[in-house]
C-alpha cells in the first residue's frame, strides 16, 4: 500500500516519498518496506536510526525522522488501525460441510456450521450454531460443542467432550486423552503394572480459548473441568479431574496434575507446576516456574519457587548469599577480638 | 438413567426421588444430575452442603443428606460400578480399513486390524494383529508395529519406527523425529551450521503407554529404546539415544536429553530435566521440577532441586533463612558480650 | 546384512563368524543381530561383556572380542559409514500433487514441489522450486514457503506465515496461532475478559529448523521473528512479537515470552524459560531450567538458576549450607570461650 492512501485512510497527512508499505513493526526491528510507530516522545535514537520506510508520528514531533513520516493525532490509534489494514485477512469459514469430510449421518449439525476438510465427525456429535471446525480435526463419538466456538486444524477430542459456547480451541490442542493412572504391584517376584481406566470425560466452559498443542486429560471418573472465560496458553498439561472454576488463565507450558483445584481469577505463569490434590484459592498468582507442592488459601496472593512461597520469603532467600557473606566476616572480627582480649 | 435403575443396577436401595441422573462428581464439585459419593464418614459438612442430586451412601450414615440417597453395602465399590455406566461407551474399533486411507499395497496388515480414515500408510509397513489405527494418522516407511496396539488419532510415526505388542500411543504423539543434533564451525569469519544426520531409529517395547502430544527422536545411530511397560506421560520429550530400561514412568512435562540411560522402576516427575549422557540407576525417583546434571547411582533414591540432590540436603537448604537469621542474633548478641567486657 | 558383505563394504575385514546384522548399537545396549564399535582403547570391559554379535576394532586392538570382529583403520569413521547402511533408507518425495491433496487453485507451486496425501493449501499460497509438504499438511491462507524447504506431516501453518528456503520443519508443528493477549476489566461488579486481537504474522528466515511439536505465536502486530540458522528443539514456546536474531539454538521444553528479543548465537538450554520484553544479548548461554527475568546484556556470558544469575553465584549458593554450617560451629565455639572468659 502507497504511503499516501495509508495516511489517507489513517486520517493522517504523508510527509516524504510516497514509499510502499507492507507490514508495521517497531522500531528497532523494522525494515525496509516496514510502518513503524513512536509512542514515546523521548524515544529520539530509535527514531533516528530506524530502518523503516515511513513512521507514525504525534504534530508535537519536531525531530524529523529518516524516512517518510506520517503525522497523525494519536500515533497509538494510527498504529492499531494501520496494523488492522496490513494483517493477513481473516479466513472465511463459511457454512457448509467441505466434501472430503466424514460426518457420521447421526451427527446434529446447528446452523451455519462450517466443516473443513479432512475433518472426522463420528456419532453422536453435537454441533451448535455457527460453529467452525477446521480442516483436519477429529471430533469423537457423543462429543457436544456450543454455538460459535472456533476449532483450528488438527484438533482431537476423545469420545464425550463437552465444550461450551464461544470457545476457540487451537491447533493441535488434545481434549480427552487417558489420565495417567496405573497401580503397581508384584507377582510371583515381577513387578506387574495395571492400567487403572479412565472413564470420565473433559468438559470445556463458556468463552474458553486454548492454546496450541496443549493436552487436557479426561477424568479418571466425573469431568475434568475448565470453568468459564479460561484461558490457557500453548503447551499447557491439566490432568484428569483437575477443576478450573473459570477467570483464570494458565500461561504457556504451565501444568496441574490431578484432581486439584484452581479458584477464580488465578493466573499461573509460564513453566509453573501444580502439585496434584491440592486447592488454589481465588485470585492467586504462581509466578513463573514456581512449584506449588500444598494448597494456596489466598492469604499470599503470589507465590515464586519451588515449593513456592511468598515474594518476600523468596526475596530474603535471594539475599542470603550477602548476608552470609557479611557473617562470616563479623565472626571473623569476633575471633581476632577474642584472641586479643 | 433413574436413580430407581441406577440403585438397581448397583444392589442397593433408593431413598428419596427418582431423579434423573447423567455422571458421577465429587461432593464439592457435583451439580444437578450428579450422582456422588461419600467415601469417608467423616465427610459430614461435604454431603451436607453437595449439590449432587443423589449420593452413594453406607449403611451407617444416619445423618441423611439434601438430596436422594442410593444406599449401597460399599459406596467405594458402587462408585467405581456407576462411573462404568456413566462412562462414554468406548467407540467400536471394528476390523477394517477405512476407504478413504490410504495404505501402499506392500502393507502387511494382520488379522483385524482396523485402520481408520484418512490414515496414511507407507510402504514396508507390518501392523501385528489386531493392531488398532485410528484416524488420521501416519505411518512411516518401514514402521513396524505390534499386536493389539492402540494408535489414537493424529499419530506421526516417521520411517522405521518400530512398536511391541499392547501399546497406547495418545493422539499427537511424535516419534522418530530428527534428534537435535549440529555442529558450528566458523568459514570465513561467517558461523557455520551444519546438520548432523540422524540415522538411527526409535524402538518402543511391549506394553508401554505414551500421552498426548509426546516426542520421542530417532536415534543418530542405533536405536532410541523405550522398554517394557514404561508409561509416558503428556508433553514429554525424549531425546536421541535414550535408553529406558523398562517399567518406568516419565510424568507430564518432564524431559530426558541425548544418550541418557534411565533404569528399571524409575519414577519421573513432572517438569523434572535430566541431561544428557548419563544414567540414572534402577529404583531412583526424581521429584517434580528436578534438574539432574550427573549420574544417580542409586545410593540416594529419591532427589529434588536443580542440581538435584537427597530429600534430605533440599530439606536443610530450605531451612537456611531460618538458621542464618538465628546466627545474624548470636553474633549481634557476641557482639555486644564482647563490647561489655 | 552378513558380516562379511559389511567388513568389504567398509573396507575391513571379518575374524570369526560371519554373523547377520541389522543395526548399530553402542557397546553396552548391543544385543544380538547388532554391530558395536570401540572407540576407546581402554573400553576393555565393555568390550568384553558387550552382546553385540560383531564389534568393530582397530588393528592395534589385541585382546579379542566375545563376538565377531570386523578390523578396519578408523572405526570412528567405520561406525559412521555402517550407521548410513543400517539407516532406514529415507523416504523419496517424488515431485508431485498426491491425488487425495486439496489445493487450491490459485496456490504458486515451484518447480518439483512435492505435496503428500490429505494436505490442505489454500488460496494465495506460494511454494518454492523444490519444496516438499508431506501428508496431512495444513497450510493456510497467503504463507509463502522457500525453496527446498521440508515440512514433515501435521503441521499447520496459520494464514500469512511466511516460511524461508532450506527450512525443516517437523511433525506438529504450530506455526502463527493467536498469541496469548486479553484484557481484563470489571463490568458492573462482573470481570470481563478480552481478546486482544493478534493481527500479525510468523516469519521464519532461511536454514531454520523447528523441532516436533514446537508452537511459535504470530504478532500482536508486525512480525514474530526466527532468524536464519536458528535451530529450535521439540515442545518448545516462542510468544508473539519475539525477535531471535539468527544462529541461534533453543533447546527441547524451552520457552521465550512475548516481545522478547534474542541475539546472535544464543543458546537457551533445555527447560530454560525466558520473560516477555527483555534482551539477551548475542552469544549468552541461559542453562537448563533456568528462569531469566530481565535483560541480559552479555557481560555474563552464561547464567543459571531462578532468577538466573552468573554460573560462580550460582555456585556459591550451591555451597551455602556447608558455609552456614561452618560459621554455627564457629559461633558455638566462639560463645564457649566467651563464657570461660
Amino acid at each position: 500500500m502507497k504511503a499516501s492512501e495509508l495516511a489517507k485512510a489513517l486520517g493522517g497527512t504523508l510527509e516524504g516519498d510516497d514509499v510502499e508499505l507492507f507490514a508495521c513493526g517497531g522500531l528497532e526491528e523494522a525494515r525496509a518496506g516496514d510502518l513503524s510507530f513512536c509512542k514515546d516522545p523521548k524515544h529520539v535514537k530509535l527514531v533516528e536510526s530506524t530502518k523503516a520506510s515511513a513512521v507514525l508520528l504525534s504534530p508535537q514531533w519536531n525531530r524529523g525522522a529518516p524516512c517518510a513520516i506520517i503525522r497523525v493525532a494519536d500515533p497509538d490509534r494510527a498504529c492499531m488501525a494501520a496494523a488492522r489494514i496490513f494483517a493477513p485477512p481473516e479466513p472465511v469459514r463459511a457454512p457448509g460441510v467441505h466434501p472430503s469430510a466424514i460426518v457420521d449421518a447421526t451427527v446434529k449439525i446447528g446452523e451455519s456450521v462450517h466443516i473443513g476438510a479432512f475433518a472426522v465427525i463420528e456419532k453422536g456429535v453435537e454441533l451448535g450454531d455457527g460453529a467452525v471446525i477446521e480442516a483436519q480435526t477429529f471430533i469423537g463419538e457423543g462429543c457436544r460443542i456450543g454455538a460459535r466456538t472456533h476449532i483450528y486444524p488438527q484438533v482431537t477430542l476423545r469420545e464425550g467432550t463437552v465444550i461450551g459456547r464461544d470457545c476457540i480451541i487451537h491447533c493441535g490442542v488434545r481434549l480427552g486423552g487417558d489420565g495417567y493412572g496405573f497401580t503397581t504391584s508384584m507377582e510371583g517376584g515381577v513387578p506387574r503394572i495395571d492400567k487403572i481406566p479412565q472413564l470420565g470425560i473433559v468438559e470445556v466452559a463458556d468463552g474458553v480459548e486454548i492454546g496450541s498443542n496443549t493436552t487436557i486429560d479426561r477424568a479418571r471418573i466425573g469431568r475434568t473441568y475448565i470453568g468459564p472465560m479460561t484461558k490457557i496458553d500453548n503447551l499447557v498439561q491439566v490432568g484428569h479431574n483437575v477443576k478450573i472454576r473459570g477467570y483464570s488463565g494458565l500461561i504457556a507450558q504451565s501444568g496441574v496434575a490431578g484432581s486439584t483445584e484452581i479458584g477464580r481469577g488465578c493466573l499461573i505463569w509460564a513453566q509453573a507446576g501444580i502439585s496434584g490434590h491440592i486447592k488454589i484459592a481465588d485470585g492467586v498468582q504462581v509466578g513463573p516456574q514456581a512449584g506449588v507442592p500444598k494448597s494456596l488459601d489466598g492469604s499470599v496472593t503470589y507465590v515464586l519457587g519451588t515449593p513456592a512461597e511468598s515474594k518476600r520469603d523468596f526475596g530474603s532467600r535471594l539475599l542470603l548469599p550477602r548476608i552470609v557473606e557479611k557473617l562470616k566476616s563479623e565472626v571473623r572480627e569476633l575471633k581476632a577480638k577474642l584472641a586479643q582480649s
